[in-house]
């Protein structure tokens, strides 16, 4: 799964990265303190050698050590700069149903230098969705929206940010809590403002556009409000879903209700959740941010990042049953050893058919070819190959689905004849 | 690199696990004092429900976790249990030329009940070793041994347990100090035996042999000591040798001055250095133990495995600039965009491409072209790709090596015509 993530990230030409699991923790707390969990690691037998070491943790994210990359390597980059990174983060968290304080991410990033074209956010999202396709994940759709269309349209009702801010903390809720238990929070934030049902329900009817179409904007100015931050949002918003369509996209859609993280995000904003499960939460997430680095180096470096839960993903699966069958071989081949005299033909096949590109198991010693056919049927391995019992027969291969057994050449046998 | 090494452990049936970064120090302790330094991981913001938690650690190698693994696993595995691990591991000695304190290994193991054919001790010779041509390392000897070899032969010299660990000891230092310091050393070891002058020639003379024909077994008997542990040893190495030519390995020696881990290896083990580089130390080790999850499982689970030593091995190949060009993307193609209303035509063509099988960047912008095209040459994308600036037109691809442009067809483009 992971093989098939990478060969998606990189066939938009996204490069790997890699970086230490260990960070400073100054680094790791730059960004002033994290509400994730951070465990900071120790030598056992500490020594006078490690007094004046810096103190380090393991990254709880993969961003946070890409901005430290980022910033090192500044002067090698070439801008935009696109790359993947698919690590174990870790989280002191408590653990639980599809949350681990271990755990695989796989993200995706796109920096530029002081602006980057909107259209990345767009690449992001299709690049996310089709790893997903790649792995055989369905049902899951991809909200998007920006953060400016909720932020200006609140402006545009006439809102201070202390209001702004609970507004869009109440909406982000919208999903799982429904509409009137959002509008009775959103009143809930003023309680002396006359025109608090209004707000609430403007707000509500804002956050409740979703749309695959190109009617977002006439569905937005439909409601009336206009501000220039809303307008900046929308357009991005369009530009998005438009350049969605050419790249052939599919399960994206535009949906006002998606907020994510106040401080981080800028604009875009994706979350990508099972249709059928959205108590799962995101599996899918990510979004803009004005700069990346802008606690290591001088220079602002707007980014987009899309981030694949690939943990929480797989537990889903799990449970869902679209993962079962674990093979206990990779093993396309056993080869049989009738006798001990018949060893060297039998390693000889099964280099030849290793050049040929399948894999194959050797059996080790000559037991009774029905405890060497067990053996196969156990591990799960489909072909068993018999090589010659003796000097002038063929060489035969069964077929242990179909329990078919039939002459064989190393040259040229292939599984599906 | 890590996919061509996980490619040949796989065609030899080796299926992969992974296991958790992070074990219970107990675990990691398990074995005794080790002389790895484990670092302990703790949280940043530990607060009451952390009291009572197991202590816990970063795996400072992949066989204890392993171990840990199969103990707990053991009623889902088949055995023999061939089984393949490539993790980081973290170790905290104080980093140096070519050692680190978060490296990669890769491993190898085969895991019996009560038994293991010696014959797994020559796969995992010869894996190891494709292993290494398939990423292009060349000038690297494997040198095998037996540990009952030298321990026999010492035996059958008379000599006690703690002399035959001193003069193991000596001769492990061998094919660094050379005959004279190693003949020094070991009479060192017996000041008071008449016959140390007699010893020390007699276990030098055996730990020079170093044989890739068939001769092995003569030129041991040559020496005129006879003892039963001794003939076991030679018994199974000449196996494992004989093994080895029907696989058709090469750069494989017997080499008797083997002898690495007193404690923990029982029968053959393995050592691989360039040849060189000999002070670089070895990239390739292992060797068969008796008893893998002693600490864990009331099972007796003999095994043999070898690791190779990834992140060493890098670091070599990047000094002897056999590592050189690293491309900063991994795209085929970089599709250019002449004007804004050719985005469509420019991603609908890039989709195309990628279900071919191409990996492709599409530029952002519709910049000058001299500016996308120094994009692709800063980033290395070897062809760019021209979608008809007008209707009508054709295609074309610019080889960036060439200069050389010429039409192009979506649907049949290659790279080398």
């Amino acid at each position: 799964m992971l093989d098939r993530i990478r060969a998606t990230f990189e066939s938009y030409g996204f490069a790997p990265i890699e970086t230490p699991s260990v960070e400073e923790l100054e680094i790791l707390l730059a960004k002033g303190e994290t509400d994730k969990e951070i465990y900071t690691i120790e030598r056992l037998q500490a020594d006078e050698h490690s007094a004046g070491e810096a103190r380090l943790g393991l990254h709880y994210d993969l961003t946070v050590p890409f901005a430290r990359y980022v910033a090192q390597h500044f002067n090698d980059l070439v801008f935009p700069f696109k790359r993947y990174q698919m690590q174990r983060v870790w989280r002191g968290e408590r653990p639980q149903a599809g949350r681990f304080r271990e755990f695989t991410q796989c993200d995706i990033d796109v920096i530029g230098i002081d602006n980057l074209a909107v259209t990345f956010d767009a690449e992001l999202a299709a690049v996310a969705m089709q790893a997903l396709e790649a792995i055989g994940v369905s049902g899951v759709t991809l909200h998007i929206s920006n953060r400016k269309i909720l932020d200006g349209f609140l402006q545009g009702l006439g809102l201070e940010p202390a209001g702004r801010v609970s507004v869009i903390r109440a909406i982000d809720a919208l999903h799982k809590v429904g509409a009137d238990q959002t509008k009775a929070a959103i009143c809930a934030v003023f309680p002396d403002h006359g025109d608090r049902e209004a707000i609430a329900a403007k707000s509500v009817a804002l956050a409740s556009i979703s749309e695959t179409g190109v009617e977002l904007v006439e569905r937005v100015q439909a409601l009336g409000i206009a501000h220039p931050v809303l307008e900046s949002g929308l357009a991005e918003l369009s530009q998005v879903m438009s350049h969605l369509r050419f790249l052939g996209a599919s399960n994206i859609v535009a949906d006002l209700s998606i907020a994510r993280g106040f401080d981080y995000y800028t604009g875009t904003v994706y979350e990508g959740r099972f249709d059928d499960a959205p108590g799962f939460g995101s599996i899918v997430a990510g979004g803009r941010y004005d700069d990346l680095a802008g606690a290591f180096i001088n220079k602002k470096l707007p980014g987009v990042g899309i981030s694949i839960g690939f943990s929480r993903l797989f537990v889903k699966l799990l449970q869902d049953k679209a993962i079962t069958h674990i093979r206990r071989s990779p093993a396309d081949v056993l080869i049989v050893l009738p006798s001990e005299d018949r060893r060297e033909i039998m390693l000889v096949t099964a280099q030849a058919l290793r050049k040929r590109g399948f894999k194959v198991e050797t059996y080790h010693a000559p037991q009774k070819v029905g405890k060497q056919l067990s053996y196969a049927e156990k591990k799960g391995i489909p072909f068993v190959w018999f090589p010659p019992f003796e000097d002038g027969q063929p060489h035969e291969v069964k077929d242990m689905a179909s329990g078919a057994q039939a002459p064989a050449a190393i040259e040229n046998w292939s599984p599906s004849p």
